[in-house]
């Protein structure tokens, strides 16, 4: 078997075995076929594609390419969630806490935020202290004894799909179904996962721009998961053409999820968190129905149950708790500026992606891998799609720590608002669950 | 600008700009590219097709990556041939020399064998002594002085080119009209010639196979040359499903064309000589029309004057010249075997590709660029297409080197020859010309 004639194949538009995409990817990630060979093989399965079989196979074979987690000697089931990533998305520190005090445990492998929208490690990390660092050892240990853990991406673990991603990211083969499904189901297979519900973000703001294209990324995945390694899988496609909740910036979204675990919290990421959180419930068995779970989460939320289950959790990888209970000593930004509404009328859009790019030139996300980010700051959002805003009354508020980007940011959040005399209903927050 | 979006761009079948392709070609050139970008960009390149106008750019952007020849300091209008490659095809070996014989210059960088393809140099080095390193000051002086001649690739033309080529082979991005016309054409053009004769060969044993392809190929390329420089330039598309006279191997095609040049040698070969001279004859503005050119070519290779010029040119590239007038000095091979018919009835077809493989194997060509070739060994095809032979007649004679390697090679090209009990013509040799 050689690596060329596997390219020559899939450049032809034939199904490849098994047996060649085995080859294809241990070879690689043992660096024993070149790059520019893998980089022409990407290309052609982004012009050719990959059928289902293909995309099952190349996703086994990039979890057989590093460590395999098995937890059971642990836990009996272990749940995980995957965001595709957007604006605003803090869901993993409010769903984590939540699902583990209904007595789930969760074990998560989570990543860091690039471009426009953010990652959940550099939200947690707001925390000082905290450690996102964990080895395998200490993964399994706080699982076992908590029931919950949140840890960076361990090299161990498909490292033929990091290989892979890191050249897909710079000769533009980023953009494949198959290539983003098997990317991100490997990782969550090779971490041991029993039930993993994927949030697939649809909309402005996400990397699915189109809810057929966020239709079929989540199908393709929740078949891999469950016909390829009889995980059991569900997705739950989710609207992002407006940032999710209020605030968007590290620590500020910190802040939101510490509100929203004492039971209060913006509405539309409240519901959305309760509508995650249940799916993981219903992959374990511990619920009958939705309805059942959703009163159940809600419970936790308001009781202050899931917000200790939060304080344990950061307790336990070393995060300051003094912090979570005094948000005041988080890292505040130096300028704090509310932008009042310059005209009266309802919101019918705000543009996600605008808004995640405005709070990246705030220095809250990066633009490549090894940019430093400013935790601080960042943009919170008083008026959402649906609202009425009257003139004067503030639209929202900018945390910044330059006066220059802070200008720059204000003129590009204000231009993400689209306005209109008539009333405009909110976008649906969940557009459908597939699973 | 950025490598990432120029491959996008191609990705999403958008035609690129010269600045673009430009941008891509100089920084590959001086590896400030890296080859896995451009192995990306290849392949979609491969199966997003590229336009004439970006072909043509491609050409001059891998001209503009090196040195280029300007020789008319030397001489006022400069002859070049190529062929596409074919079995058999010892055409330089005539048509250089006698073209000069008729007062065209003719200054050609040649390439060497890979596959089942043969190479000028491999066959004109069987000649003991001959040089094809010349440098570009000993080439120059030796067409000012003799008008006349040929060698091997300088590595300072077009080096785009050369690095291009290479990643190809390995990326399974070499089946592609505008790379093969611009990495042809590229060469061609800064080697200086001003007239082009491009010989495209169709067929088994030609990289394209079907007349269809070989007249897109042939049609980009001459409107390339004329198009994007003003050369002149034309197109004889010419057969190869079987191979071109009757020696295949290095040695037994040097002795053909030296027989040729005497006024003899197998018809087609000969009629192919001539048909591809008249054309270079007529681009230098020194024939009226291809009746003129032919029967002036006809007479300079009966007259010996062909041959004159020949030795000429090998005895200033330090060939040696006993050996040109006693054939039996050249290498030859141990086992030389001839293999009778094992019936009677008409030739009605000779597979080119697999005589091509068989003297491979007998050790004439390379598998690789490293492999060192034997160029004694070969075969010489006693019948050809249309011919009738009786049982027990020779077919075919082997010259070989090794017992185990002649056994093989004689069950190869005895499954080469189809035969038929009715009467069968000869393929036409001279499909079209074009430009």
């Amino acid at each position: 078997m050689r690596a060329v004639d596997i390219i020559a194949r899939k450049r032809d538009g034939i199904a490849l075995t098994a047996e060649e995409i085995d080859f294809f990817v241990q070879r690689f990630a043992t660096d024993e076929i070149p790059d520019y060979q893998v980089a022409a093989w990407l290309m052609a399965v982004v012009l050719r594609g990959m059928d289902y079989r293909e995309t099952i196979d190349l996703t086994m074979a990039m979890v057989r390419s590093g460590e395999q987690l098995d937890l059971h000697d642990v836990v009996g089931f272990v749940a995980d969630k995957h965001s595709t990533g957007g604006v605003g998305d803090k869901t993993t520190m409010v769903v984590a806490p939540l699902v583990a005090a209904a007595g789930v445990a969760v074990g998560k492998l989570s990543g860091r935020g690039l471009g426009f929208t953010g990652g959940t490690l550099d939200k947690l990390e707001s925390i000082p202290g905290f450690r996102t660092n964990l080895t395998t050892e200490q993964f399994r240990r706080q699982l076992g004894s908590i029931g919950l853990v949140v840890s960076g991406q361990s090299a161990q673990l498909a490292p033929a799909d990091g290989k892979l991603y890191a050249l897909r990211d710079v000769t533009a083969t980023v953009d494949s179904l198959p290539l983003i499904a098997s990317s991100i189901m490997s990782k969550k297979i090779a971490a041991g996962a029993d039930g993993i519900v994927l949030d697939v973000k649809v909309g402005r703001g996400a990397f699915m721009e189109t809810e057929q294209a966020a239709v079929d990324l989540a199908s393709l995945m929740v078949q891999i998961g469950e016909h390829g390694t009889g995980r059991r899988v569900c997705a739950v496609i989710s609207d992002m053409d407006q940032p999710l909740g209020h605030a968007v910036g590290n620590t500020l979204e910190l802040q939101e999820s510490l509100d929203t675990l004492r039971g209060g919290g913006p509405t539309d990421f409240r519901q959305h968190c309760l509508a995650v959180s249940a799916q993981m419930l219903l992959l374990a068995g511990k619920a009958a129905n939705e309805t059942d779970a959703g009163q159940r989460l809600s419970q936790l939320l308001d009781s202050g149950r899931a917000l200790d289950k939060f304080r344990e959790w950061i307790g336990a990888q070393d995060g300051d708790l003094a912090c979570v209970d005094d948000l005041r000593r988080l890292p505040a930004a130096r300028f704090i500026e509310p932008v009042p509404a310059s005209r009266s009328g309802y919101i019918a859009a705000l543009d996600a992606r605008e808004v995640g790019l405005a709070a990246m030139l705030l220095g809250g996300g990066r633009a490549r891998k090894e940019d430093q980010i400013d935790h601080a700051v960042g943009v919170v959002l008083h008026a959402k799609i649906g609202d009425r805003v009257e003139q004067g009354q503030p639209l929202l508020t900018i945390h910044a720590n330059e006066e220059a980007k802070l200008a720059e940011a204000r003129q590009r959040l204000v231009a993400a608002y689209e306005w209109s005399h008539e009333r405009v209903s909110p976008p649906p927050l969940i557009h459908r669950i597939i699973g």
